[in-house]
């Protein structure tokens, strides 16, 4: 059963990309207990940051979604390294936490943040099945348009 | 002693709603080890959705403070089901996070945010003395004028 | 080895602030098992309110790092309180969580939330290394420019 995590990423295409270095003085996740909290992860994946701006304005619902599964392709390069590679390893996800980047009227971000949240359930399955908030943000670093944090059960 | 917070609850006139749906693809709460987690709440009680639009612009902080109830409402009646039933398992509040979808130059979240941490010291006593953030944000999920995520410890 | 955070605030000439009482119905933190839940901290310390308006407008970065940092310390005050006065029991920074008020088109969170982690690194060494998440929201309580919450380790 080992790789089954990786295995499944391959059936979905799914590529994870090099986790991204912290923008600033911190680092990418903690682990306390079998408790491992990540950094709230931008939506750029490497050097496309395609996805800035705000929601509502700048950018579609539609790249909105792209910009919240970008974030949580982020959090899970990051998540592998601290499941020592093996993300077999994740007993649940606990919770996502989706700011969206939005213009004064925008409402919709529960859709948005399903880019996010529905990669996390096709990729883990009952155990990807998390509690979750979204909001409408000012601005977010880097002028992305989608952070996401999280919070993994592991053993 | 069964049936305590229940009691409580009736001798506050306090109604739980039914649990709302979530409104995208997460579910209502996430328990890990003793701790509950639930996901963020809006401020609509079923069909009702006069807690539309941002305090101080559209709605007044007093209404806000009712939206935050609202709120708190809602995630009491995940956490009832998180209990299996049973609110008496509630060892804890540890947490409240209030998002106030605010005007720009509203910085009144600390009063609105007192709709629902009143509604759950009222409650619980000592054991719902919790943490808590309060911030004002651009805009909420449907509109909506608060939204609040909570911790729990339950045994 | 007792003292040794203390004898390292020393060092630093970083002198804590009295434990800001907090501004509504809530608590300064809620310890659960070993984790310590801080409620949000406002850039205020004690009279000095200088730290108010939003970065990007009314403050120049710089001085939304100064406003972090503050909430730090105010922060670190509670934390004190948690250990029973004694900050060698903390084990770990867990997660930092920075909401900055900002300007609409302010993006430079990441730099702002600076004043918060890197005082917490001086201070702490590897133990403070966290994970965190900076965002920019519309408005925070009492007009302040920066909130902090956390999450702490303590044994």
């Amino acid at each position: 059963m080992s790789g089954r995590i990786d295995a499944r990423l391959a059936q979905l295409a799914v590529e994870l990309p090099a986790p991204p270095v912290p923008v600033a003085a911190y680092v990418p996740y903690v682990q306390t207990g079998n408790l491992v909290f990540i950094s709230g992860q931008v939506s750029f994946l490497g050097d496309d940051d395609s996805s800035a701006g705000k929601v509502g304005a700048d950018l579609t619902p539609e790249q909105g979604q792209q910009a919240a599964r970008n974030s949580a392709l982020n959090s899970l390069a990051h998540l592998k390294n601290a499941c020592g590679g093996d993300l077999d390893r994740v007993k649940r996800c606990v919770g996502l936490r989706i700011y969206v980047a939005s213009a004064p009227d925008f409402t919709g971000q529960p859709a948005v943040g399903n880019g996010a949240s529905e990669l996390v359930v096709e990729i883990f399955g009952d155990a990807g099945k998390h509690s979750r908030a979204a909001v409408g943000v000012t601005a977010l670093p880097l002028n992305c348009a989608v952070e996401v944090e999280s919070v993994w059960e592991i053993d």
